[in-house]
């Protein structure tokens, strides 16, 4: 499947490749240069590329030698001429350089891309896991169906 | 400024009138039937109008003689054709029947619209804070610039 017919599951594949092989230059190809990202973790807007792709790269090095997997199920997508639109619900799985599954979390993915010279790039990246309005913990497993 | 022209700060505008005005059909009539919400509270995933609309008259009905005024900044939106996406980092200030500002809190929203019969409706929102990793908790206010 190309990713003229399906932009968004496409990225989600590329994705799951540039993490599993702790690729940077991968990562950072699937995005745009002014890409904007609401990531799950800690900060509320990453802007640029560079900011993006440092996020990336200390995320791969504090793997050592372990390995992230990334599944994903429940994806919706919408294409209109250059403009694309997805969300999924992704498991990041770590398993140890000898196979052993070692912990997996959940979160929400909704993804915009446009085409550019030919080439469907990610614009806007949003993740996130739903809060516990009590604790106002991250839920970090979806129940399965 | 009508939706034809900047369909996601006008589905802005419409949200926070809606809110104030603890209308619930106002609400409900800003998003398709089969829309499809990544919350920020409690919930994966909300399917539908009917379960987006009983999350609204939950929430209206909670606020007693309270209003919600909702503001928004660092609005991006693409549109293209019939589809239409964009983002915001939103405020969200309760305040009493006197006026007082009672508390505040920040997230960070993602909609993808349609226009059908010539109307953008929102088909898919996801609205979150970021996660201190360290104590898995919800950051609830932005740092302003």
């Amino acid at each position: 499947m190309s990713a003229a017919d399906a932009p968004v599951e496409t990225a989600l594949a590329r994705y799951a490749q540039a993490v599993r092989a702790k690729d940077v230059d991968a990562f950072a190809a699937l995005y745009t240069e002014d890409v904007q990202v609401f990531d799950m973790w800690g900060t509320w807007s990453l802007h640029g590329i560079e900011a993006w792709r440092g996020m990336a790269d200390s995320w791969f090095d504090s793997l050592g030698d372990e390995q992230v997997l990334v599944t994903w199920r429940d994806v919706q997508s919408s294409v209109a001429d250059a403009l694309a639109i997805g969300n999924a619900t992704l498991t990041y799985t770590a398993v140890s350089a000898a196979g052993q599954t070692l912990r997996a979390l959940d979160n929400r993915i909704t993804l915009a891309l446009r085409r550019q010279a030919g080439e469907w790039k990610i614009f806007h990246e949003h993740t996130s896991a739903p809060i516990e309005h009590a604790t106002l913990q991250a839920i970090l497993t979806r129940e399965r169906a």
